[in-house]
Formats: C-alpha cells, sequence, structure tokens
C-alpha cells in the first residue's frame, strides 16, 4: 500500500500517518519526494482496509498494491488448473471443450432432441436452464426441478456430462444430484453466500463474469470458492455492459489472454449472451478461439423460433454442427501455428 | 411492439412477419413509409418475447413499447405509495426520513452509542449490517444472527426501527424476527429468487438499485417483490457504475425525479456508497433532499477511524449531528419553497 | 510513480529497473515487502512517461502518483480563481451565475426576445449557438456569422454578456469580435489544438467536459488552456455517458465539491443537456446549487415548441423566470444555512 | 417514428399529436392497443426533429426508427466501398491489410529504419504521428511539419503509402501534400468541421471510432464526410471506453460482424490503442483477423523502450514480423475454411 500526502502536508501530519500505520503492525517507510511525501506500508498480508488512514489530515490519495485475491492468481501458482468434468477436462494443454444446448429447458423432448444434436456435432458437454433468471416476473421462470431430470436424463442417453444454473444454496443438493458441473450466473456473481456454499461442493463450478465486474472482482469472486477448498473453478466472460446497446453486452475479449497470464484458472467465453444475435455467434466464438480460450459456451435449440427464451441468439441444429466442424479446423491449425 | 422491417424486405417477408404475430395470438398492422415499412404489433398484455420475429428475413430491428413492469408503475397507480417502518412514514407527503448507522454491526456497545447518537441527532430508523457482502473472502464477513441482536436491541432501546440487509433466503427468518424493515443490497438486486421470497413477507423492504441496473431493471425488480403481494418497498439509489473512479460511484441524482414521476413507490438515495468518501457524503445528502428525494441512508459510525468497514465513507456522529440540523432546515425551506 | 514487482521476481530484475529508472535522471528507492517488492520513483518534476519501466522483465504494475495537470490545481494555488466575464464574476465568493438562452440562434427576432426574457428573469449571462455540432450532416448546422450578429446585438441590446461555442480556430477572431465568452464544447474538450488557441487569448473560456472524460482529464484539458496564459477558466458538468440511457446522460453532480476541493477553477453545472428533459431541469437546477455550483448554464427559448434544436430540454419563458426565483431564495437561504 | 402515448392519455391527446405531426407535413397513423396508443409518423425522409412532439401532454415517449445516417448505410448500397491507398486496396474481397509504425515520428533516421522494418516484414502502409493529442499540455507533442516530411520519405523510400493524423482544418493542405491518407483521430471523430473538410478532399481517410462513441454516431461521422463527396472512408475500431481499467480501453471487436452487415465501408482494428498492452496485440490482431476485418492497425518502433509515446504498446520489429507471418498464414486458412 502507498499513502500519497498532500503537497503542503506537514511534517507533524506524516509522523500521524506513520505512527497509525505501525499501530495496525505494519512498517511505514517515508519516500520524500521534490513535490510531495509519499508513504510506502510493507509487512502487510494481503488487503489491508485503509479506513483508519485515508481520512487522516494531509493524506491525498491511498493505492493499493495487494489484491483481493490470492489463491487464484498464477502468481503464486503458476501451473495451470485443469478442471475434469466427468472426464472432460478444461485448462492448460486440453483440447477447447464446447458447452451447448438450449437457453432454457422447456420439454423431455426438446432436451433428447438438443442433446442427440449436440453430441452429434461433436459437443462435450450439455448445457440447458432450469431456473432462470428474468428480469422481470411476468416472463417464462423455468421448469425447476423437473427440468432438471430432463436435462440429466438426456446427457445420460447421449454420454455428455451436463450443467446448469444455480440460483440459491437450497437448490444446491438437487442441482448437485443432477448436474456435473453447477453453474454461477452472471447476476450471482457476487452472491457471495452462495459462492461459498458451492466452494464447499467437489462439484465443479462455472463462474460467470457479472455484467459490470472488474476483472479484479471476477477473480476475487472465485477466490470466494476457491477459498472454501474447492479448485475446480471455470471462469467465463459472457459480455460486460457498456453504453452501448447495439449488441445485447459488449464483449471483452481481450481478458482472454489477461487472465490466462493472471490466474491459473481456465477461461472460457458465451458468445451467445455477449452479442445477443444469432448470426454474430459463430464469428465471435470462431474469434475467441483465436484469442486463446479454454472452451465454448453458446446456445443452441432445436428450433430456436420456437424457444422460449433467448431464441433470437441461439444457434439452430445446422448453425451449429457448421460451427463445430469449423473450430475444430481452427483448433487444429491453431496447434500447427504455435508449433 | 413495432418491428421495422429494411428497406429492401420483400411483400413476402412482411406478410411472414404478420403471419407469425398473429400465430402468436396478437394482431399486426403494417405501417408502410416512405423508405420502409413497420409492423405495429398490438392486443399484447405487457412484454412480448420477441424470439420467433428478431430473426425472421428482412427484420431490421423489434422495438419494445410495453415495460417489464407494470404494477409498480404510476402510469397504472397515480396514488403515492406510502411504506410504513413500524410507524415511521415514507412516501409522498411525509417528511424525509433519515436512516443512519454504522456499515457493519461490530459490538454491542459499538450498537448502542450508535443508537443513541442516531436516535439525538433526530434520525428515524437504525441501520446496521450484520451480513456483509464483501468483494474478497480475507475481509470482515460481519458478526451475523449474533449481529442481528445487537441492532434489534440497540434499535428498541433509543425507539428506533431497524433495517438490515439481508443476503439469503435462508437468513429471512431470524432477520424478520430482529427487523422492522430488509435491506436487498445492490449485488442482489436481481437475486430473483430472494426478492421473491422477500414479496411474500410483511416486512417493509428497501431495495438497493444494482450498479449498473437500468431504471427499467431497478423498477422490474421491484415488480418482483410487489407481483407477489408486498407493496411495501421503498427503492435506494446509491451510484451506478461508470468509468469515472474519482468516485466510488456514480451518484445518479437525476433518476430521483424521474422514478417520482414513473413510479408510486418512495426513493430515497444512499450518499455514503454513492460517493465513498465523507467530505462529499453531507453536499450530496442536501442536494439529494432538493431533488426530490423521500429519504436518506447515511454511515455514521461513533468512531469512523476504527471501523471495520467502509470507515472512510462514514460520518462521526458530530458530523451527522450537523447534517440532522441542516436538512431539517432545508426541508422546512422547501416547504415553504413549494407552497 | 510507484514500480510493483511480481511476486517472483528476482534481485537481477529489481537491479536493471533501478538501473533503468536513474538512466532517466530519477531515483530509485526500493521498499521490499513480505509478498513482493515495490520501487518507489523519486526527483520526478511532474508525470513521467514510463515507457522505458512498463515492461521489462518482472515488472507488474506502474502506478502513477503525478498527476497530468499542476496549474489548476488547488493543492499549488489555494487561492479561489474568479472569472470576469464583461464584469460579471463567477468563481469563490460570487453569487451563483446564471447563463441562459436557446440551444441555438435561429432569428434575430428570437435573439431579441430571448435576451430580453433573459434579463427580465434576471439571467445574467446570454447564451446562444452560431455553429451547432450535430450527430448527423442532414441536421440544422447552425446560422455562423450571421448568428454571431444576432446575439452580440441582442446582448448588448439588454446589457447581457454573451457566451458562445467556438468549433475550430479559424473562427476564433470572429468569435472573438461579438462574444465575451468563448465556450468550448463537450466534443472539443480533447481537441488540443483549440485549447492552446484559446490559451492565447484574453476571453474568459467556458470548459464543458467530454462526454466521457475522467475528472483528472477534464482538468488536464483545462491546463492546456492555462498552460499558454489564460486562466480565465469556468469548467462545466453537463453529464457523461454511461448505460443507463432513461437521460441524455447522467449528471455526475459529485464532481461539484469534487472539483471544488481539486481546482481554484470555478465550476458550473449546465443541467438541460445532463438530462435532456424539459422537467428535470429545474429541479436539478436547485440540486446544483446546493450542491455548491458557481453558477449554471440553461436553455430557455421563447418557444420551445418550434425550437430548432434540443427542444424538448429547453424551458419556456415561464418556466425560466420561475427557476430563477427559486434559484433566488435558495441562494440566500444557503447563505443564511452556512453562516 | 412512433410515438407512444400513456396509458391514461385523452382523445383530446392523441388528435393533439396527430395534428402536430400533420402540420410538420407528414403522416399520423394512430395504432390503438389494448393498454395504450401509439402513433405511426410516416412519410419522413429521413431523421425527425422530435422537439415540438415530445413534451405535448399525454406523450410517454418517442422512438426513433430512422438512422441519423444513410449514404454509408448497406441497406441502402449493398456493394463494398473498395478504399485505394495508392494502389494499395481495402475492402470486401481484398486481403487484409497491414498498417504499422511508430504512435509518433521522432527524428529522421526512426522512421526510415521503420519503415524498412515494416516493408521487411510485409506492411501495406506506414503509418506515424507529426501531431500528437495527448491528455496533458507537458508531454511530447509531435514533431509537427518536420515530421510530415520524415514520414513521406521514409514510405517513399521503401515504396509504402504513408497514412497520418489531422488534428485541424489548417493542417490539412500540408498533410495531404505529405500523406497518402488522412487520419481522423478518436478525440476528433465529432469535430464535424474536419470531417467536412475532409469530405471535400480527394484523399481517402482512416476514421477512428470515439471513445464513447455509438455504432451509431460513428457511423454518422462517417456520412459527415460522404455527404460532402468522399466516399474514401475506412472506419477503425480501437476500444471503447468502459468501467474496465484492467486494458486501456475495451476492444469491441463484435462490431466488426456488425459493421460489415450496416455498411459498405471496409472497417479495421487498431489492437495497439485498444488494449495498451503489447502482449496483448498479437492475440488481439489474430483475432480480429478471424472476426472479419479488412486490415490492422499496429504501433511498431525500432526500439519501444526508447519512444516518446505509447512504448509500452508498440511492437518490436522482431514481434511485429512474426506476428506478419502468423496473419499470412491465418488468412490463407481463413480463405481455405470459408471456401
Amino acid at each position: 500500500m502507498l499513502i500519497v500526502m498532500h503537497h503542503h502536508a506537514t511534517d507533524e501530519q506524516i509522523l500521524a500517518v506513520k505512527n497509525t500505520v505501525e499501530a495496525m503492525g505494519l512498517r511505514a517507510e517515508p519516500i520524500p519526494g521534490s513535490m510531495r511525501t509519499a508513504i510506502g506500508v510493507l509487512d502487510n498480508q494481503g488487503y489491508v482496509e485503509d479506513s483508519a488512514i485515508r481520512e487522516l489530515p494531509g493524506v491525498r490519495e491511498v493505492i493499493h498494491v495487494s489484491k483481493p485475491y490470492k489463491l487464484v492468481s498464477r502468481d503464486f501458482h503458476p501451473q495451470g488448473t485443469v478442471v475434469d468434468v466427468a472426464g472432460v477436462k478444461i485448462g492448460d494443454g486440453q483440447k477447447a471443450v464446447m458447452m451447448a444446448g438450449p437457453c432454457s429447458i422447456e420439454t423431455e423432448e426438446q432436451m433428447h432432441t438438443a442433446a442427440q444434436q449436440v453430441k452429434a456435432a461433436g459437443g462435450h458437454i450439455l448445457r440447458g436452464g432450469a431456473f432462470k433468471p428474468r428480469t422481470g416476473p411476468h416472463s417464462f421462470q423455468g421448469l425447476g426441478v423437473e427440468g432438471l431430470k430432463f436435462l440429466s436424463a438426456a446427457g445420460r442417453a447421449v454420454g455428455l456430462p451436463v450443467v446448469t444454473e444455480v440460483m440459491r444454496i437450497e437448490q444446491l443438493d438437487v442441482v448437485c444430484q443432477h448436474a456435473d458441473m453447477l453453474q454461477i450466473g452472471a447476476r450471482n456473481m457476487q452472491n457471495f453466500d452462495l459462492l461459498k456454499e458451492v466452494g464447499k461442493r467437489t462439484h465443479p463450478v462455472l463462474l460467470k463474469r457479472g455484467m459490470s465486474a472488474t476483472l479484479e472482482e471476477f477473480l476475487a469472486a472465485a477466490e470466494y470458492i476457491v477459498a472454501e477448498g474447492n479448485s475446480q473453478v471455470v471462469l467465463c466472460e459472457r459480455g460486460i455492459r457498456t453504453f452501448e446497446k447495439a449488441t445485447r453486452n459488449t464483449l471483452d475479449l481481450s481478458v482472454v489472454p489477461l487472465i490466462r497470464g493472471m490466474s491459473h484458472l481456465p477461461i472460457i467465453v458465451d458468445p451467445s449472451h455477449a452479442t445477443g444475435q444469432r448470426p454474430l455467434v459463430p464469428v465471435m466464438a470462431r474469434a475467441a478461439l483465436v484469442a486463446g480460450v479454454h472452451g465454448l459456451m453458446v446456445e443452441m435449440h432445436p428450433e430456436p423460433e420456437k424457444a422460449l427464451c433467448d431464441g433470437a441468439q441461439s444457434l439452430d441444429p445446422q448453425g451449429f454442427a457448421k460451427l463445430m466442424g469449423e473450430l475444430s479446423r481452427i483448433e487444429a491449425f491453431l496447434a500447427e501455428l504455435d508449433s
């Protein structure tokens, strides 16, 4: 931590800051400059609560150097984590994993059809939402537990692990019973109690970035899960909220190489939610693969025009199969390019 | 809903859109223009899922006119709702209500001292956090149920109702037992399950705006609570996330008059979280009062420099008392000004 | 400047950074911590170009402590600047100044009527645009030099100084001939050549904040003008661009007290552009006054419903007169409140 | 245009709106719905100024269907524009064009070296800034006209066309004399006078997206140039301003396929300014190529660690040559993939 004093701060004010820091059990090292003095704070074991310091007379600014995460940082754990979802591996050195399926589980038949289509096209994990977070209460809210059963049966039938969103702690037992991977949605990225509970389970977790979460907050949210003992966490960029409304969200693809450098956790991209427009999904999926993702999550619906949710951003089976073919060729090409 | 066709859309494409809309049980009214045709959709009873339409050939844009809320809209319920928190009234025609207290409940003594100070200065509702959402898992997380007891005892001792945040459904029973008003934090504004459960209770609710929530999403979140039967909801603007980092958040004060026009629910402002800086709190509290809030929520700590959380944005007891005196004079002045 | 090294940075890497800093003529002070080393950079006379340092092996982050402005900083010039616009004083200790008039100058008669109405209601400076920046080329672009003449004649007729926007350097001479104050619009806040030229004149300047400019960039833009010798600069907050589209922009009112602390330049607010909605203008003008502005700029049109530009956010003469009466009473009240 | 009335709007109010629209020479078509009436406005030849309508009693919202651009729209001109920069072709059906060179022109030797390195690696256009827009006035501001001469001489020596930024109208003649393509920087995207002047020239133009410009505003800015007669415009996405500060800007890569659909103008990406970090440049350049750009602009400096500007985001010659080799292989692969 660095404490920057005002240009006109007095020696007494600098001394008072030093004393306050030392009373917190830390070391304070004044660094006099030509225009102002700064005070380095040392010996802290992580993030320091700065309340006691920021408002002392003469203090202009407090700059934190420590981050609110450590366990998920590649700085401390250089080796990439490989997450195992019922045998499907996600992470450094693995092939890119495709998670696909409808936004929401609608009927038993829909899920079976979707599962066959995902499997046939070469997908690795089946997705589908049983509990749906919807902006307004008057929209379709999902099938609930019955939907979970349709999902797991469909996955079993074709031999694909399944991932689904858990929205509240009480759902955790039943979701764990039916799903191979737990998804934490963007709106729950800072639902810290849910993160902690998920951290106590052994199921791998797919953590979506909140729509206005900074990279730092995103990693700190993952830290909540890992700190409880569950390090099987996959991060997912799904677009952030900006002033631009031509797309549903703004896909922040640059975080892919950034996160690969900053964290040992795998990072995937969801181009369906990021763009909200079907024609953009394949092109952004291709770009994401080239940007270095460990996997992708896309919405695919047997009949998008009849979908109860997010049909406009769902691929149809033909579009999905075509995309899978392209991704496979791109991946082979990239392996050759980087060899 | 208005469906805008491309300039070069064919008659067949326009007809196909019309047929799709009618198959949904709605009426479609083509409006031919000089450059393109638009199709008005009628007879819908609220928000229409547009998945089936947006991707039809020739469609350029789908514009929603209906909003994802109705019950909270002043358009349908012109009369302002007055929320009653154990006798303290919040809403149109009432005096502005001050909710104050520390960010987090730390000790029994701290809460008793704070309660006396809030009461002495003329505050109306005591606040304090027992369950704390913190960005990183390595920060102080709150006292939990023990904290709730300190809070309610402190409130009772001085005769002030208390408000505290509930973070998860399982906490709801115990929080309802100790608190007079339930706070839903910004990070949970779209925790729809929590909203629904809170909507089934009779406790009044303080709903904070999510840090990247649009006004429309904010009102839709309130709609979740009201749709379950609980119309005792107070909205709270607490700053939104923008590119500007000189303040913790950007206080969006213009939403106060906007919400007063759009909704019958009361609206208050939290200048402490919005600015994150103690010196800005009183000035923005004054401005908010002039902008027409039904109340304010500020952080006040007996000893801010020793606070375990958000000390830098907490007023001290003297600053709080001074602010209360000013607000009281401003309110009297405004009554005279607008008379 | 503080250079933060990676956890695993080697002693050689730390030494290399130290050497690079010293080769730049600066002093480097390593501050070893429990988890990583930071290196303080001293003796710099302002902002340091960090290109040579940021990419050295082992460097995690470079944190700037110096700001890209100094002349406009209150840290270095505690005394508030009072700007004089043909006798109208703006700044600390002065009454709040009202600048008002139509968005664009349309006819000679319109400007004379507007001038009389502004004067009659107690306004201090007449505004009107002769050169209009419009998003698309097919909208009304302003009357140009003829408009300037209408504006200055109208101002002279009623004894009000006039302010108008200058969009390009070649217009500067003619604008200076007709106007008492030069306005730099939001879109030109970082038109650095224009800033420099304006800085060489003696006319006072009204500098509007860019719609996505940080406070730091805003003050750095003012620094451009002051650095050329013209310290008669008034800052104007007019709303920033955020994800929220319910208002035209998001009025960032908290910058008013912030700027009052950080800079000695006066700060005013333009609630017309900030909100884009006539009913919000008076309420936000009132709030801005309470937040501590040195003045206000509002759009007032003799017949808003016939305006060629921004009619929807313009007050009509009655609304303006009413607002002036209120502001005058608020100002008297505030003087009493703070005495 | 669609005018949405309030739920409780009276028949008189609806009639008044209809009359107002018709007085503007347009046709008004009321569309009664179950909850409210909307009024379609027809026969307009483009964007309609809505001031006279928005504030009429009973009006809730005015929704624009027409866009503030038309000439640049693919809707009206399906054929892609191919821009010719002294023989280098940019646009549909052409190979991706690489523009590269240092952020700023520093010395004659630096430019000659850079030109040889760009040429040797297979680059197509040489870039370099002679007039530099810098946030603060105390940073290096560029060499001016002398720099232009170094740039054009360096380009001629190796047979590469050159592109450079023009910041003000008075520079236009001299810049046109030395450069083959005129760059309009992000800060000038809405410097409408400059756009118009550039539109009167025959030089091709590189128009960078403003850092908080919507897609609509970006295309409307291009419309300014094309409306004056110069249709040789290349659009450039260079990152937008968001709350995320881990990268310099947020690269909005999804606009590439969007713009390809909406406009006939070529679109390129500048990954250097978008990310601000050298290690991210090659990976985002690769991703951009896959997303469908017609070209790229990257910063390359013979010795980035000695650059006077933006060294931290500049590639070195080796990194640039490596990237060019990769891009060439990717392009060949994509041609095969999409065939």
